[in-house]
């Protein structure tokens, strides 16, 4: 039975949930088999999350090792293969707590980068788990700068081979997935050099593991680097190499050659590299950031409506804490930029599919653009949703800080996304680098790619709004907002070029200004988000009252960007003191309004018990119950040595005092 | 050997290390006493830390019962006592991680709402550990509103005894520690009922297991939370009452008692229960909040001198991240806010000592602004120093990640005070309501507490500074914060009467403005911070460097304070763009400035490799070397039975296949 607290707020939705959902799902026929997919992940016990949060970090790895196994038999079993409809479902399904996803990687890089022969020979090895890949970039003192890799692989004409070594403490892998426990094969990268000359960065297949009984092969040292603050299921793993010897047909060789007398070759065009980590980036946007996000939120605001404390008015029961304005002002934000970054999700991946179409035609136009949209959102949306999470957590009180609520496994392993796939600063420097270029690229009449153009139109107007209605205006807030990116663009561009002109080195000026590079890159996504969720209301059906609340959402969404950040829009004068006001007035309004709509809101989000595992959280709203039964269940409940060892001793004597 | 890029940081301090330790210490003695005490914890190796990072929750329990019990062995072997001097450092060399920590406020709150009959018959037992006890208030249903509490206490005239029971299952008791598997006895918070006449809230002693064989008291069903964020090592529990007796004698009576003929006595004042919260607050300010920032701050900073990554200058060697103005922006705000929240947190202390010796003389006059200063103190530091370690961590990269690096755990513990001893939204607008009673005070010519007494004086003027210098100006900032704080109160003090005014009625009126209210709340408590490290560095002595030192750091706390929120000293043009630029200049010089006396500063914190647990902060800066031997030790590293099960029976048949 579902708590009335809860089911009340159901009753009164200003729209349809079910057509949200298809909304979010790009169409009814998705939402189906979403629903086909997750149902029979999780009808099936071996893919089972019951338990998770009491089992130690060696039992997470051995589960996830299972259902990966599990999987292959599942997917064959229902028919969905890797590039069947289905197969983006099953991730998210599992939440992602399943193992090999590094054999994955594995076999992208060979297919990108090896040659016809390599894919022919590995890829269906590999597909079939005849061998577990993985991929060693990453070294204990080498994440971000990769022509700083200090692994070396060494061409011996004689014997046409590579010797690979990590000659330092420094060199040793260190992270890779996949790679601690369960690899047998895995991609290095390292330092190639020929007749003593250094070729820079190639990618080479090592094998680590015996295939016969998984022990290390020769010159191999590999192990697990220990506990993280999450991902306990992956056997992230460090890797020395002594004089490991592969054949010269293990560099990965669809872009560069060494011929047998020693000869480098380099061929064809790496720019299409770029496009893999620009894909990588806007693909774990939707299930590593968007999916916790949206979880948190359904877990905190169903528990805010579940939860009473204190009273609202004298003699009258105790309130829903969603009732509450500074509960409200933790949480619908947060909602509001789930459904805000969703849409600018859908976007980067509309510009990268155009940008993949013309690379195909070898047009790399696009490229510089992506590249830069792809850093920047993934620093803004990751720095976004990781900080909602958390609000979302603390707003739970102390039952949001338990496991058993589900918060706090979202928000540790959604911080690594904060760091993976490109640091955050570094890749928002990158947006601010193309930013800079594109500025001064405008200001001398130069055309520059569409989603920037903006930059050379540059205003000295006012805000024109004259009340606070009007701040419910998306014209009145974009332009808000395309004018704050503009002018920290344009005054950092200034800063860096009177640094120049004043005799400062060049690398020295843009270190010296990276602090405000940085605002600048961050104004400009969020810019965008703000744009790309104002016209995709503009462009929603009026029917089911859905346009109406996401145009509340959007409206939030905004004057939340500008009420969290008052002096970058008060700086020059565009928005007055008065304005302000104005802003602060429709945005704690808007709280109130959309509050009524909250649990049907992150309702839409579909998430079934199962994938939300959190006591908070459930459909149901039978927290109390839940949290109880949960506990009793924790191995803290069993026998503790400690009594016998420790308290028995210490109380022995009492009995006779009492 | 100390790493050279680490030794090299510290050949330049332009101040004495060793005498602003003294500082911190609050003299050379206290020091010599601190080190003597961390020595004798740390060379004991019952109280290591090893291998921490590896426990379970079971293991982490169980170290923190055999810390407990070996503690007091350790103690009079030592001489110390718990009211001696050393008493206080003991914590803080174990870092907190020891049991029966609530057996302490089970005692405290015997000797405070206590009987003198009822403190000569507990204490005692207490004091030998002859029972272990724990304090059960909080329930599953009910935290912050203690008048909520469902927990009943029915009085039975006919057996004398009181009859306790948890009527639903939101009335369990949930989250006192200790109490999932250690405690004998609790302090129980229930509705005392005489004669179907409800009383309100009173303390009971309950003993919930048997001495004999430590089972479960009849009536009495308990157990442990399971797992959470953090706090492994304590048995946080709960607890269900059915028809449980405990005699009359067991009701705490200080306040108030029951007469065998059920008539209710209240006698004495309670003003001083509320002094109990307000010592409590202040007192996990030092250990709970600031060491952990503290810790934060040592171990990023070293890492960020040893870690070496990309290049500022082409061709040169790749350069220490801390030489990047994104990584200083990142940390060094951090490390002043450490340094302005130990003044601050000396600040509350003297005048919480003050405010004692007045209430001994039976005058409770101080106790509002006490109370006000505290909670607000409280969820400002405890919100700041969270934010802080958090930095920190994000700040490591992936190494930060890792367990190993001591990071994680300190944030997902320091993340719980924003919540336990008063959440901090709830805290803030307790501060708030106090501001707007003695701004209204004030307006009305009467008087207020000195701390608020710069409310009276609303002044419409604008910043004096006139170059990037004049915000060097301890008067110049100070003002400037103290303006935005009166700005704030006022603001909204007006706002909220315009609602009453216009109808609204009043605890709708106030909801309506917290937001606002903990903007003002948060305000006030920032200045006083800034004005408090103001005052301290002035009165500091000007030998050895560490005025100077100090002065640069109080500023970059004022300046970071309004470098990230200008839109508050921007919005009535109390500030002007152009001196918010200046501000921002004497923000990034500033930066690069105690960027030199970086490592100095946090080595001055003095801790010990031991007591940091971290491969990334240890004082030789051996990053690399320590995080591959302390994965090694990792339980991950042992054989798993994913081999066997899952891996073997996929991997058998390729052999013949490569």
């Amino acid at each position: 039975s579902v708590n009335p607290d809860l089911a009340s707020e159901r009753q009164t939705a200003s729209f349809s949930v079910e057509k949200l959902t298809a909304l979010l799902d790009g169409g009814a026929e998705q939402t189906r088999m979403r629903r086909a997919v997750v149902e029979a992940i999780e009808s099936d016990p071996v893919f089972s999350r019951e338990n998770q949060y009491f089992q130690t970090q060696n039992e997470r790895y051995e589960a996830a090792v299972r259902k990966a196994v599990h999987l292959q038999k599942k997917m064959h079993e229902m028919g969905w293969t890797e590039n069947g409809p289905e197969y983006k479902y099953i991730y998210r399904a599992l939440s992602g707590d399943v193992a090999f996803l590094l054999h994955r990687i594995f076999m992208r890089s060979i297919s990108v980068l090896g040659s016809d022969k390599q894919i022919a020979k590995w890829i269906p090895l590999a597909t079939q788990h005849k061998l577990i890949g993985s991929y060693a970039q990453t070294e204990l003192g080498h994440g971000t700068y990769l022509q700083g890799l200090e692994t070396t692989a060494v061409f011996d004409t004689a014997t046409q081979e590579f010797i690979l070594n990590t000659p330092k403490i420094s060199a040793m892998k260190w992270w890779p997935g996949d790679m601690g426990r369960s690899a047998t094969h895995t991609v290095v990268f390292a330092q190639l050099y020929i007749h003593g000359k250094c070729y820079g960065i190639h990618p080479f297949i090592v094998q680590i593991r015996s295939l016969q009984d998984h022990s290390l092969c020769p010159g191999i040292t590999a192990g697990d680097i220990g506990p993280k603050m999450n991902f306990e299921h992956t056997d992230n793993g460090y890797l020395l190499l002594k004089n490991v010897r592969v054949p010269r047909e293990n560099m990965l060789s669809k872009f560069c050659e060494v011929r047998p007398d020693g000869t480098y070759v380099r061929q064809g065009s790496q720019k299409i590299n770029y496009f893999t980590m620009t894909s990588v980036r806007i693909s774990l946007i939707s299930d590593e950031v968007l999916t916790p996000l949206m979880k948190a939120c359904t877990i905190a605001i169903r528990y805010s409506v579940v939860r009473r404390q204190s009273k609202l008015k004298p003699g009258e029961q105790e309130a829903k804490i969603l009732d509450y304005q500074t509960q409200q002002e933790k949480l619908l934000p947060q909602l509001a930029a789930a459904y805000a970054f969703h849409f600018s999700n859908d976007y980067l991946q509309e510009l990268f599919n155009r940008g993949y179409r013309e690379i195909q035609k070898k047009n790399f136009d696009m490229l510089p653009e992506l590249h830069a949209l792809s850093s920047g959102f993934k620093a803004v949306i990751t720095q976004h949703c990781t900080a909602g999470v958390e609000i979302c957590l603390r707003a739970c009180g102390g039952h949001g800080y338990s496991l058993l609520s589900g918060l706090p496994s979202l928000y540790t392993k959604i911080l690594a996304s904060c760091i993976y796939e490109g640091e955050n600063t570094i890749l928002l420097l990158q947006t601010a680098r193309f930013l800079i270029k594109c500025f001064m690229a405008a200001s001398a009449g130069q055309p520059v790619p569409p989603s920037v153009t903006y930059l050379a139109a540059v205003k000295h107007g006012k805000c024109p709004a004259k009340n606070k209605l009007d701040f419910l205006s998306p014209d009145i807030y974009t332009e808000a907002y395309q004018h704050v990116a503009v002018r920290l663009t344009s005054s950092t561009a200034a800063k860096l070029q009177d640094f120049i002109q004043s005799g400062v080195k060049k690398h020295d000026a843009w270190n010296q200004c990276t602090v405000q590079l940085v605002q600048a890159a961050k104004a400009h996504c969020h810019y965008i988000a703000v744009k790309n969720f104002a016209e995709t209301v503009e462009k929603l059906e009026t029917k089911a009252g859905i346009q109406k609340i996401m145009k509340h959402l959007c409206d939030l969404f905004a004057l939340h960007g500008i009420f969290s950040n008052t002096g970058a829009f008060l700086h020059d004068g565009y928005t007055s003191a008065a304005q302000m006001d104005m802003v602060t007035a429709s945005y704690l309004d808007l709280l109130a309004v959309i509050r009524k709509d909250a649990v049907p809101l992150v309702d839409a989000f579909d998430f079934t018990d199962q994938s939300l595992n959190s006591a908070l959280g459930s459909y149901d709203g039978q927290v109390y119950q839940r949290l109880y039964e949960w506990a009793q269940k924790s191995p803290t409940n069993q026998m503790s040595p400690a009594y016998e060892r420790y308290l028995k001793p210490l109380l022995h004597n009492t009995l006779s005092k009492l």
